[in-house]
């Protein structure tokens, strides 16, 4: 199972003070492309693998979704969720993405924002996923990318005499495995995967592979965050969508 | 056009001279990955796109193909194809790859070993490729790989006080287009594209992705040069296999 990193107070408090930024990465880089990408979800199920806080789980209602089922591993977050983005189409459970055997299948959308680099076994996850999708259903799902859960000890920038980002030094991509990084705490658990073990556990469990994005910043992005233009150096998101075709 | 490099005779004499070695990344890294992925040709037609020498053609009338077409736009490579590498079922071609309307469809293995980072308008290759592979054809090309080529200039390793290769550093990834590289020669044209929009104009064209790639050494070829252990910090080469299913 996963690490329960998001019940530990301190990683807690510095993320969820975090997520209440408007300028994250994930409000200006990771959320508008999911946005873009999503299908059509009216009179559709909907699981959320790793809710968090639920506001995806809101708005997926709030776009017409005949129900929506948000799980996550963190009782703090689902406290959250339950507190702020409660609705009558939407169940909250706390689960862990290593077995959902749990759930219900028949899902038109399985969605996941940020939460599979958490996942110790990518392609069970991916199986386990599979069979709860209704044949035409999609799986979207976004992760941290390869090129920066690559190196052990953590990959970074390199800076030129004026301080700005002009390259990125990473390492170990061809070592997948568990990475301890340091994210508010000293030890958060993810896993590294190459590019081709993440589409080719997609494909493996069935799905056939619709689109990959790497986003970088929009305009709007960049005029909130002017130095995201480093971003186009390097990527920060992987973003996956596939369909059940059989 | 693609630039015609391999006509240039220093480019000619160096890249001549590499490819004659047996201890060269392609053939311990990209070939051994190619010919693994390498689906079932008997009584089938084979176009080589980038075919060079003609060794891969000659390969593949070897194992049951009914005909190759090997496309090259360097006239000295054809020279050493026709030389070394005829046979009564090949056909060797002087033609770009940025338009392939000289060529009758119905090819059941479109291949392409290491040319298509050449190739300018890569959509408009997928979606010519697509139109002359048959109805269950295979599409299987290599080229080097978005990390080694994203860097404006050319990215490069980072050693350690002993001299050991530690980390990988580039740049420029999310900025695709062309590349001026130093390689035998000053100047050879190369374009960058980043892993989605490589996926992403293979499935937009109609192929669904089977399998990615990014090739390791296998004990074999770090026997042969143990230095190669260096390939676990990054990747050289990305890999796609593809069919046509409708």
């Amino acid at each position: 199972m996963e690490q329960n990193i998001f019940d530990n107070p301190d990683f807690f408090g510095g993320y969820k003070a975090l997520r209440e930024t408007d300028d994250n990465l994930n409000v200006l880089l990771e959320q508008p492309a999911m946005r873009k990408l999503l299908p059509n979800i009216e009179s559709k199920r909907v699981l959320d693998i790793g809710c968090g806080a639920g506001g995806d789980c809101l708005d997926f209602v709030n776009r017409g979704a005949e129900s929506v089922t948000g799980i996550d591993l963190s009782e703090k977050m689902l406290e959250l969720a339950r507190e702020n983005c409660s609705h009558e189409k939407i169940t909250y459970l706390r689960m862990s993405m290593s077995d959902l055997s749990g759930l219900k299948g028949g899902f038109g959308l399985v969605y996941s924002s940020l939460a599979v680099h958490y996942a110790e076994d990518f392609p069970r996850l991916m199986r386990e996923i599979y069979a709860l999708t209704e044949r035409g259903g999609t799986l979207l799902f976004s992760q941290e990318h390869p090129i920066i859960t690559a190196t052990v000890g953590g990959g970074h920038w390199n800076y030129d005499e004026n301080g700005n980002r002009v390259s990125w030094t990473f390492s170990d991509y061809q070592r997948s495995g568990k990475r301890m990084v340091k994210w508010f705490v000293d030890s958060v658990e993810k896993y590294h995967r190459t590019f081709s073990e993440v589409i080719n556990a997609v494909i493996a469990a069935g799905f056939t592979i619709e689109e990959i994005c790497e986003p970088v910043p929009d305009e709007y992005a960049l005029q909130k965050r002017p130095e995201l233009v480093k971003d186009f150096l390097k990527s920060n998101f992987l973003i996956v969508k596939a369909r059940k075709l059989q």
